[in-house]
This record gives structure tokens, sequence and C-alpha cells, in this order.
């Protein structure tokens, strides 16, 4: 249908995020089995979860899947290893140097995305010889980009200047920002927040809750000093805001942030001293959902978005 | 041919944003002719120099046109009574409460529209009874809102909870982003950073070449604790930066601002000392063009872009 949708064999340019802590089996074999791209986390695995989380994954769909590797981890080597033994088919990498695996997981037929949310880094995508890669906008959970580019903003600059197939993220919870994605250039979108509220996601039902209450200026972007993470705003945010208002230095930061806390955020419902990070999308997600009615209420809302939104201009 | 056409009575869904030292009568008429909305950027204007740009204005274009008025500075009674009396079609204000003059100037039969960037002041400015309101995202140059929420994120949430015309705004610079706009469901586009590089702008010519010299990450929403303001990075950028990263107080920084940046940095190309206010889709924007070579390429990659990027997904 198009080249993104060819590059993965996929029936749908529809990509589930693969977020620590609420992207496993479940939601990435769901997101396949509905005929998207469903992805594991593997950012918050030990390699032997992660090989667990792939064994099950094949054993839930016999659809196409991947694996998303944060490359700031200690493990990575390990991961690498177990995704080509695994046999996965595909591997976003993220958070590093896009230089590092390519070549190895192509030698080994494995389809390769990089993730950036700059020129720079895209272009260095590209020349290390990866399929697609995903530009991911300032409006994304999670961790994001020092230039604070906007989705709107980010694809068009990107799509100027590379021309491998582009998938766009941040900002993207219904079928009008689906269509918005297209109309900026990109291939196909790829969608954290909404499927972190889905039913098949691992993330607590706490935090699931606080998506869906969350709306107008519910998330900063947070801790730029370290790396910048976009944080739905609770107690430990509020922590956060007063040591970085008062000067903190990166030393105090660390020690504030600690270990774990994305786990107990994200995994055990702690709201009050958990990091949760969400993207501003949870402003229009209203309801927790299947991944099969999310990708019905997308498609309608897509076809419908593109019938009536927009307007002959001659 | 929509109801934002309709309701100014012009040609394309294509407004000018009123910006400061850059949209005089000489822009907004170019506008208005090209088949746009223009509008005279009253922020920047004493009251006698606003009268005369009016009637500029009238002299040079028999079509609509419109002033925008930021409700913060201390004339604005005195301008509203200009623009009543001068007979302007439409006044957009904004960064102010919107119940102040709208009633006001519809007695005297002037179309309202009012700019806001969340959701408490887009249903304030509808209990105002303007006629339309801009939303417009984090991405946009000059002023913006505190929840820093993107054009992707924004338009969508507006467009849930109110049914008056929707204009977008912050992050339009190519028909790409004008298609995007209108997928996300607005009803037309408001544009800055494009018109500010236009041959007709009054920006100063070297505020123009620094615009077109500009790229990925080279805008900062800096002054939060005043008013968030966008700016170009320059020396004066960078002061505030430091000043801030030292906790820096809202007095000091104030005195850091101090009188007549603005003007310094837009209108006399003052690229060391000045406050150059611009979006994020400066870059890409690589060419200084006239305002009709500006319509006929938007409207162009529009229809490129609705033809081409939008894929079918049954």
């Amino acid at each position: 249908m198009n080249r993104i949708t060819t590059l993965f064999g996929i029936q749908y340019p529809i990509i589930q995020a693969g977020m620590i802590w609420c992207a496993g089996w479940e939601l990435a074999s769901a997101v396949s089995n509905a005929g998207g791209l469903g992805l594991i986390g593997a950012g918050s695995m030990t390699p032997d979860v992660l090989r667990n989380q792939i064994q099950k994954c094949k054993g839930a769909t016999n659809k196409p899947f991947g694996v998303n590797v944060p490359l700031i981890y200690v493990q990575t080597d390990e991961v690498i290893e177990i995704i080509i033994d695994e046999k996965v088919p595909v591997v976003f990498t993220s958070a590093g140097n896009p230089g590092k695996y390519t070549a190895h997981l192509k030698s080994h037929g494995i389809i390769v995305v990089h993730v950036i949310a700059n020129l720079k880094f895209a272009l260095k995508a590209v020349e290390a010889g990866v399929d697609a890669i995903v530009a991911e906008g300032f409006e994304a959970g999670g961790h994001n980009g020092i230039e604070e580019t906007t989705t709107m903003a980010l694809i068009p600059m990107i799509r100027e200047k590379v021309h491998i197939p582009l998938i766009a993220a941040g900002g993207i919870a219904g079928g009008p920002q689906m269509l918005a994605a297209f109309a900026l250039g990109a291939d196909a979108v790829q969608i954290g927040s909404l499927f972190v509220s889905s039913f098949e996601s691992s993330a607590h039902p706490a935090f699931k809750q606080a998506i869906i209450d969350a709306s107008d200026g519910s998330t900063s972007l947070m801790l730029k000093q370290l790396v910048s993470v976009r944080l739905l705003k609770n107690p430990f945010y509020e922590q956060v805001k007063n040591a970085e208002q008062s000067g903190a230095t990166v030393e105090e930061l660390k020690t504030l942030l600690g270990k774990g806390r994305a786990k107990r955020g994200m995994f055990e419902g702690d709201l009050v001293d958990g990091e949760l990070e969400i993207g501003q999308v949870s402003n229009i997600i209203h309801k927790i959902k299947s991944v099969n009615d999310i990708f019905e209420t997308l498609i309608a809302e897509y076809n419908l978005a593109k019938q009536n939104h927009l307007p002959e201009i001659l």
C-alpha cells in the first residue's frame, strides 16, 4: 500500500512505539495481529526477560513484529545477539549512535529503523544504512531531543533532506493527527501514549487512568540537563521542577531521579513518587480501549478527516 | 469556499499574522490583494502611526484586511477607537482578556478573532462572543503559551470543545504544513515567520537573511518567567540563557530585556543585541520571496501534498 507497509509486510502504516514498562509481548502481538507493527520495548528488560518476551510474542502472532533497543544501556551487545538469535524481523534503535549495530543487524536480514529528533542524526542514520527513520517531535512522551522541534516543524525539514521511508512520532493519538502526519510527508506514524493507555499495555491501571484524566498542560519536558524527558505532572514532577528552579546540579538531579523511578510510576502505579512518561496527546485520550478498538477508531477517523477536513484550494 | 473565507470575504483561508515591527500596511495590503487576510500589527505602533498605517492600507487595497491588537499595552482604549473610527473590518486580539473589547467592537460591525494557546482561553473567547479563534502552538515565533502545547496536540483538543471557526497557527510555512493544519481540524491557517521573510514585510533585511540562514534548533522558547517568547538564537539570546541558567530574578530579566530590544533586532537589524522573534519553521524558509510568490507556492504545494501524501487506508 505504501513503502512502509511494503518494507515491514504489514497492513496499516501504524507502528506502536516500544516504550519502557508498557510494551511487552501482549501489546506488541495485539498490534501486529491488528495489522500494524508491534514493538517490544527492550529498554526496561533484562536480557533474559527480553528473550522470554520475544518467544511469547512469536507464540501469540505469526505477523511481523519488532524490538525497540535504546542504545544507552550497558547490556546492548547481549540484547542485540538475543534479537539475532531469536530471528526478530525488525529492530528500532534509539538514543545512541545508529552506526554501531546497523550493519551487523542487517547482515542477519533484520530490518533496521533508527529514531531521531534532529537533522544531524537523521543524516547519520541514513549514512549508517538504516531502512527507515522515525522522526519524533517535542510533544512526544519520554525521552526527547534538545532542539525541541515539534512534529509540524520537524517532518517537513527531515523530508527535504532524507529520502528513505520516514515515520512521524509525537502528537499522534487520533485519525486527524495521523492524516496530518501524512500531510507533512511521513510514510507512517508511530504511536506511543495511546497504546500505553490500551488494555493490552503492561502499564499499571492507575497510570492508564492518569492518562485518561490528563488534559491541557498536564505534561512538561523536564530534566533537560540530564536527558530531556516529557513527564506527566505529579508530585515527583514537582520535586524535579523545584530542584531545577533552584539551580540543582546534574549530580543533584541524578540523585533525585535515583534508580527505578520509571518502573515505580509506570509499572507499579505509584502516582506520587513514580516517574510517568507520557505525551501531550494524553489531552485527547478519554477512554481505555483494546488495541482492536484503537485501530478501528484510528482508521475510521482518518477516513472521515480525509473526506471532510481538507478544502479545495484553487 | 469554507466558513473562514465566508466570514472574512476572502479567497484563500490564509491569514498573515499581525506581527510587531514586521507587519505594516505594505505587507497587510499585499496579502489581502493576493486573496488572503492581511493584518497590520498594532503592537509596535503608537496610535498615530497605526491610524496612518490603516489609511495607507485602505489606499493600497479594496479587499478586507484587519489589525492585530495585543491587549497588554497601555494605549489599547485609544487604539480600539481608532480602529472603529477608521472602519477596519476585522480585529484580531491577543495576549489578554477577550471579554474586554469583543462586544464593543462587534457593536460597530467589526469581526473579532481572539488568539489563544490553551483550552481555558479558547472557552473564554467563545463566551466573549468572538467570531473565530486562532489556536497557536509552541513552535510559533514570538509570544507563546505556558502549557507549551504544540499545534499537533493543540488543534484537535480545541476542536473537540470549540465549534466556532478555528484558525491554526505555529509551524506553518509550506503547503504540507497547511494541509496538516486542515487535517487536524482547522478552518484556516495563520502564517507568521514566512511573511516576516517576505519582501513586503517591514522586518530589516538583515533579520530576513537571518531567517533564511536559520536551520534545525535555531530558535528557543525563552523568558518563561516573564512572558514566554520564541527567539532566534543570537548573542542577546545567549545573554538571556545565561541569566536564566544562573537563576536570575524576574526583575533582573526585565532589566536585561530593557526597552526597545525587539525594535532594535527586528526593525533595525541589530543581530547582536536585538531581540529576534521567529518560529521554528524558519528551518524550511530558504528564500526571500514576494507575497504573490508565497501564495502561489503555498497553494501549489498544498494541492501536490493533497494529491500525493495521503494514502488510502481501508
